[in-house]
């Protein structure tokens, strides 16, 4: 019995959104699930001292260039967004409590189709309105989703998802484990595949 | 007439010597060259604030792990060497020197066989006599070298291809620019090789 891939992602990460579209893929095609972690680059970063990619003087237009660049190469639909980047508490919390309330893939539908919502469509998910605009198409009641989104348990439930991926040496996004091997970033996607292929690199 | 291929890269940095074992290769197979631009991180790193990957927390230790793992994924011959990381103001001149009085091949192979020594061989390269024993093999004058790179003039060669370097957007090793098209990390081979055959992406 295989354990499932642990996939962390950021809502506000580029190479994270490219991951999204192709994580489920690659891991059924080795026959293995996978859980979906979103994470909070913003507090990642009071640990390792990084700071958002545009924001880094030289490497920051740079970056923005790579986005638009691996998302043609990979032929994955993308349009940077505005504002870039922008804060994701509220959109993993909703996501925390899809998952309690409806399920895992419940929770994995609404993360896809929040990462479209931003990175496609260009809509902005710190807002309210447009979390439960993603919400509504999949019939989930907005109304309890941001109140749930919002509530102590929901917020506590985060912290310790925060705490946990952390001691596992999470530090980006995407950032994938699998049988406690470590794999930062989705240029390592080739790898990762190698690893469920053989076990080992 | 299609330019040369820059590849910038740093002694010190165990991708950039991934790296300088494909580029040739890779620029060849399309009837392309290669200029070597040897840069130094400690300088680029005062603007972008970066830090050597070993003393990032977290992400030092992924690093390490990545090094070895993604030397063996390409099966290239590698050992983690110790000090790790270091200076490499002296290797960069030395190889300036022998670029200036020897020609741009031998100082290519001269570069390689200093990456060699430091990442296959883990020999100390900012000590000067590791410098002189590479040169030796190659018949080049090992006291000349030392002097020449100690020169007013190799060190203001160096401070100019630097800032030369971080004009065109260079902040990392591996870099490499085709055509104005700016690729950073090893793991960018691929979109090089698109790039290569196609022109664009």
């Amino acid at each position: 019995m295989t354990r499932p891939i642990d996939f962390y992602f950021d809502f506000a990460s580029p190479y994270g959104y490219f991951a999204s579209t192709r994580i489920d893929a690659l891991a059924a095609k080795y026959g293995r699930t996978v859980e979906w972690h979103p994470v909070l680059l913003g507090v990642v970063f009071k640990t390792t001292g990084a700071a958002p990619l545009p924001m880094v003087p030289i490497k920051g237009p740079y970056s923005l260039h790579d986005f638009e660049r691996t998302a043609r190469w990979h032929d994955i639909p993308y349009k940077f967004p505005d504002p870039f980047p922008l804060a994701t508490q509220l959109a993993a919390r909703a996501m925390l409590w899809v998952q309690q309330t409806h399920g895992a893939d419940k929770a994995v539908a609404f993360a896809k189709a929040v990462y479209r919502a931003y990175f496609v469509d260009g809509r902005n998910i710190m807002l309210p309105e447009t979390l439960t605009a993603v919400a509504e198409a999949f019939d989930i009641d907005a109304a309890a989703m941001l109140a749930g989104a919002n509530d102590e348990a929901t917020k506590g439930r985060m912290k310790l998802d925060m705490e946990t991926a952390m001691a596992r040496g999470v530090f980006g996004s995407p950032f994938v484990i699998v049988d406690d091997e470590p794999f930062w970033g989705f240029d390592r996607f080739e790898q990762i595949e190698t690893w469920l292929k053989n076990g080992n690199i």
